[in-house]
């Protein structure tokens, strides 16, 4: 009997052998079923010709009635190239499928809307745009998933452009909500105004861009951020178009070097890499300080280690406190855009998303209870009233 | 209240009002839903993150793997541009969507096979191939459907040389499928052999020219098509590439003219167009003639009438004996290609498919009982065993 890792490592609290989990990916882990009935001559009579005929004369006629009697409105096509797929990186389109699949039984699971996976032999943002465009009229909205950097950015950029309906890289803003919500709450624990923080992210892929997008739209006082070279600045040479972007709006204290030089005195340090943070450069941060250690399964430093130091440890693994899982955030993000027809998915519609999940922990706040569960059931609701109100208030909404 | 056509029209044997019509269709047909369990973080860890790493890792060293790991293998795409829905023409993709819905709803309950519809935003054949080429590793099988002719040929031609895995436009071959199966058992019904029979097919759109193949196939004596301008012949200047193919093995007595000359003292005639086969000159066909009238929802004669000259009558609609329902092949075909993993659908499978629909009446047999009833629960098993088998004998099939 093999197991994936040991109970430690791989981020649950028993053991899984791959024999049960090979048997639970049997034949996939999705199904299409049937809402209309089809027993009867008169059934598909109804349902199928001739009276679908009335159906498409209607929509041919007015095509807004397509969201009214088709599945698009609540359908999310689940969409990714293969390039970035868990820890595994570029394993292409085919081996990422039974991610995407679970991806779409989240959707189902936690906000009950319908997704199809859809993964494309192709790794070229203009066929990937193109692509969607063609098949737009078939859902009504697009999760990006594991793309790889930094083709993640112009790609979700293109295709929120090209199609007027919610788009959302999920590995970029899912994460970065949760973040948002969880450091809310850590700020709360330790006493303190996102206003007054500096936030060190150390990552600047996917999610870690993200999170220093919405962490500066909410707020947060000063944001430096890590790549593999040390701290972006606008005087390094060596930055792609998404860095440059971020070198204008962070680090405004002018911090240069790498590591040591950012975390010396921060206040929060949210890891986002598959790098490592030295416990003796966490112990130089501030006092009352917050550690989001994301990596998985191998977070950047053991929270253990980290709870030395800091006032407020998170990770992404579950058999630890303070769980950061974006299925905390994109299924009511998606449900709230879709139930009030949303064109697109706003920076608001974002903060509001955080919010919401931050307020559902907010009565029993503690050190080790920053963010609710993710299994629990008062959150995809309330994120998805919330995304809807924000959509409404920022008059991206058609409902 | 309204009504879709008085209850002769419309086809079925009660009125359906446009308030059931619409009400069945509200929200759309399809919905998604999820065959593992995902109620507690222990399932997560299997289903999805970190488990899923292990699935994804295999396929990734075996691409084989997906067959067995994914949902592809019982996954059907029911893809569309819109350009020939029903009787409406072209409506374009959203509103053709409903129908594709009503599509994947009958591969589900007649088939037990998954089944998602696509529907393209653009009709230009090279566009609708090079999407498919991209989605390739989202399915198992493509439908095509309501696609224009000529274009339909060309691109059934081109996707089914593209990808490695059943692909089959219905509206040409479950049509002719079905039309091989009553026309077996009438023949039988009237004591005649295939061979022997001067068939006459009135339309040379998607479904005749299908007809035509599949009844040359399978050994019909003698096949005369007509299109609007008359008997399809060599002699013809103004013959579409898939005309000059049918005039290269139809009409080899060397008929000119209409169908005044094509039916005098013909056998058979398959009406699969919106034209009429006026009474006059069903009245000059050969003794013991068969006519199968399929136009929706007006048969090309009425089938009272015709049955004053024919000793067998069929006709696409649910309020008269013999129904020609492509539902009788469409998910009995794709289920025994899936099943053994089929890379094409060939000629012979089809036929296969015909015998099996065809045997399923055959104890019964009578001038008012040709095919079995398109609810009839044998007949997707039959046609799927058929066409596996069919498979295997072709050397197309991977298991």
């Amino acid at each position: 009997m093999t197991t994936v890792n040991d109970s430690t490592a791989s981020g649950v609290g028993a053991d899984l052998t791959n024999e049960e989990i090979f048997a639970a990916h049997e034949g996939g882990k999705l199904a299409v079923g049937v809402t209309a009935p089809l027993g009867s001559a008169r059934d598909l009579s109804i349902a199928y010709t001739p009276g679908v005929a009335q159906v498409s004369r209607a929509i041919a006629s007015d095509p807004e009635l397509a969201d009214r009697y088709t599945w698009t409105q609540r359908l999310v096509a689940v969409v990714s190239d293969g390039t970035a797929v868990l820890g595994l990186g570029d394993i292409g389109p085919r081996a990422s499928l039974p991610v995407m699949e679970g991806k779409s039984a989240l959707f189902k699971t936690f906000a009950g809307l319908d997704s199809i996976p859809l993964v494309l032999d192709t790794t070229d943002v203009d066929e990937i745009v193109e692509t969607l465009v063609r098949l737009r009229p078939s859902f009504g909205a697009v999760n990006l998933e594991d793309i790889s950097a930094p083709r993640c950015f112009e790609l979700e950029r293109r295709v929120s452009e090209a199609l007027d309906c919610p788009v959302m890289h999920d590995d970029q803003h899912g994460t970065a909500v949760v973040v948002l919500a969880a450091l809310r709450n850590a700020a709360k624990v330790v006493g303190r105004e996102l206003g007054s923080l500096r936030v060190v992210i150390s990552g600047a892929g996917a999610a870690g861009v993200a999170c220093a997008k919405i962490l500066h739209t909410a707020g947060v006082g000063e944001i430096t951020m890590l790549d593999s070279r040390g701290v972006i600045h606008s005087g390094r040479e060596d930055l792609t178009p998404i860095k440059q972007e971020l070198a204008g709006f962070t680090n405004a204290s002018g911090i240069t070097g790498g590591p040591a030089e950012a975390l010396r005195g921060a206040d929060v340090v949210v890891g986002v890499s598959v790098g490592q943070l030295p416990e003796e450069l966490v112990a130089t941060m501030a006092d009352g300080a917050i550690v989001f250690a994301l990596s998985n399964p191998d977070p950047e430093i053991h929270p253990d280690v980290a709870k030395r130091y800091a006032a407020v440890v998170a990770t992404g693994r579950s058999d630890f406190p303070n769980q950061i899982n974006n299925v905390l955030a994109f299924p009511g993000i998606f449900k709230g855009a879709l139930d009030v027809g949303a064109r697109k998915i706003t920076d608001n519609m974002k903060v509001a998303a955080a919010e919401a999940i931050a307020a559902v922990a907010a009565d029993d706040l503690s050190a080790d209870y920053i963010v609710p569960s993710p299994l629990d059931p008062r959150v995809a609701p309330e994120v998805s009233a919330a995304v809807a109100k924000a959509a409404r208030a920022d008059g991206v909404a058609k409902a």
